[in-house]
């Protein structure tokens, strides 16, 4: 059999044996409606989808290639590579072959009888290379950004996605139930983080956490003990650990683990490309006093935090609410980061990528809305001596919130 | 303690009794007077590093930042966060806090008295957002691509880079070692490829490999046995797996590994940013006779590249020599993917990123140099059966080359 055919006849039958969910029709053109009224609003007459999340969400497929999207009329997906595979996996109907980029102009022109005007590229993360490319192809053309167009259209999650978010979060239940008994003393944070992972993946979790970013990668598990949890790194983040090395300061280290002392342990699963994000403690043997107060702190700012969610209320004011909590509870200087370096969030969409919108955060004053789900993680920092804290991933309802990491939040202790 | 205290006075004796290995200032100086020779060249006055890889390759940290680097003078690392950290990793003396973007041109001005008159920036991954936020930023400046500048600097490694990529091939070595007691019938793909990872990581295995591009992804590990194996997926590799989803539809999936089908098991260990990349071959119980013939034909076809491994040897004369071999072999339309989806490349350089020069492929006609590091991967593909291959990572040595992966290559049966 030639692997033309082998995907063709058999690759839907063996992925949907295994659990492959593919997106439906109607929910990819609901996507469409949705990204078309904020193109209008920008004023953008079609897109050309280049990054690999934006053409997931708009075509179901992650496949190698590019999604031209009009404001009216058919959408084309070139496929670079596998094309065969993007036609099983996408629901969309107009698929071509790209052989190379320099066929676009002729590909769009086919199937829509002429070039659009304007053209939206997403230009927090085209490379500059591509983009000159673009402008040589397409000469005359106006290129617009259209990052905006899409954050915006994938803030509002739908059943589907949540459901596939809530799948990701039953996933890390699992874990957590499984990693009492792997956790004991002398184990190295590393050691711990790489077991936990693969119970994961047992359970179907994807291996990478994806993050919007340049240079911000995809984010590996944190388990941080003692005085690794009390450092941040490079990212805009309450802690980062220290990591294996100088190539990677963030994270699980090969410190031994030790009695008595917090372990905080940030993880997400991922499935279907949808994500959650959690954080719970662990320790061995009775964790001392100040770091059971600093949690329980976390906890009540994290209930307080609860209260305020509901679609209408103010992602900035809940943030300040929470600082003055914690102001209140003598928190002050070690509330989300040391001294200096405390950040200036306490949630972050999610979603297919770590930071999507919302931003429960200094400077974002906007209104919930049903469908955002986003991360809260309320967490305290004691440099030289480690860190606390919780994190639970939950969805915005019509009257309240949903929690989509139903883990107990008990301090695990073994 | 405050954080920057513990930082300046804790973070380098913890961080090197658990193992790291900062860059000596006399490596970086090294790198300076390649990274130089090649600026001269192409005539750039001075690079703005901009890039995670490219800036620890020439500064030893990964913090977020930015390096100025002219051809004479001072260099000068602005660092984001965290900056404390940075002056503890980087060998270099002049590094300032960067507390906005907007404050590069002035920091360069105090270091250096004037402006260059042209700035390399990495046009291959710089996002278009932030290029034009350096336009604005420094009006006039002449803007070019340094990307080349860095990849030829790159791509040949010094004896303390090798020394890091061997250690890498050790970690490999330990999990192949202990694969053997780990696979079992009826385990899961992803099970198998998440127990391998765990083993890896309890040696120090740094999570992420990192690849030089826009939309490919740091790589996962890949477990792709019977069926799986025989079919691509988005990257130019000659399988690519099922995967677990069409948002991750490469590498291990959940499918249970039957008896007597091939199980090709194609991993990476990565120390201190530094990879060795090696794929071998696992059955439970006798593989079939038509995968052990054509895994044979694979380490007929290695056996015969190895033997053209040495400076001065043409790459894509080697890989014309393997092609010939695997037509004479009688596996021409299964070389290195099914029909009309094979790749061009039979090795691929390897370092801090796994698509380095040189490639040893199509159309890439030039000399092997002492100090090249690549990883060779004769691969055979049937569709709808499954694959087998061989892979190990090496270096260019003055007569010939070393293996990095020294793992044994036999048919790892359970």
């Amino acid at each position: 059999m030639n692997h033309e055919d082998w995907v063709r006849q058999e690759l839907r039958e063996l992925s949907k044996s295994l659990g492959f969910r593919y997106t439906p029709f109607e929910e990819i053109e609901n996507r469409f409606i949705k990204v078309r009224a904020e193109m209008k609003k920008q004023g953008i007459e079609a897109l050309l989808v280049v990054q690999k999340m934006d053409l997931y969400y708009l075509s179901g497929t992650t496949q190698d290639g590019l999604l031209f999207l009009p404001l009216e009329g058919k959408p084309l997906l070139m496929i670079k590579r596998e094309y065969e595979r993007a036609k099983v996996e996408s629901p969309i109907k107009e698929v071509v072959l790209l052989k190379s980029l320099r066929d676009i102009p002729s590909l769009i022109q086919t199937i829509w009888n002429r070039l659009p005007h304007s053209l939206g590229l997403e230009f927090d993360l085209l490379p500059v290379k591509d983009y000159f490319k673009f402008q040589e192809l397409l000469p005359g053309m106006r290129f617009m950004d259209s990052s905006g167009v899409l954050r915006e259209t994938r803030k509002i999650k739908s059943p589907f996605e949540i459901d596939l978010m809530r799948r990701a979060g039953e996933i890390g239940k699992k874990v957590y139930q499984e990693a009492r008994k792997i956790l004991r003393k002398g184990m190295t944070e590393i050691e711990f983080g790489g077991l936990l992972e693969a119970a994961a993946k047992r359970y179907g979790h994807e291996g990478l956490l994806r993050v919007r970013s340049f240079n911000y990668e995809a984010y590996t598990w944190h388990v941080l003990s003692g005085p690794a949890g009390g450092i941040v790194s490079q990212s805009d983040s309450p802690m980062g650990g220290l990591g294996l090395s100088p190539a990677f300061p963030v994270g699980a280290s090969l410190r031994s683990m030790k009695s008595h002392e917090p372990i905080l342990v940030d993880f997400g699963t991922c499935y279907h490309g949808y994500q959650a994000d959690e954080t719970r403690m662990f320790s061995i043997g009775k964790l001392r006093q100040k770091f059971i107060d600093a949690y329980n702190a976390c906890q009540e700012i994290y209930d307080a935090l609860l209260e305020e969610i509901r679609p209408g209320a103010d992602c900035e004011a809940i943030f300040v609410k929470s600082l003055r909590l914690a102001e209140k509870l003598g928190y002050k200087e070690s509330y989300l980061g040391p001294p200096g370096l405390q950040t200036h969030f306490i949630g972050h969409g999610i979603g297919l990528e770590l930071n999507e919108l919302p931003f429960i955060a200094h400077g974002q004053s906007y209104p919930l809305e049903q469908g955002m789900t986003f991360a809260v993680e309320p967490k305290i920092v004691f440099p030289g001596e480690g860190s606390v804290g919780l994190e639970n991933t939950l969805v915005v309802t019509e009257k309240g919130y949903e929690i989509l990491t139903p883990v107990g939040q008990e301090i695990f202790q073994v």
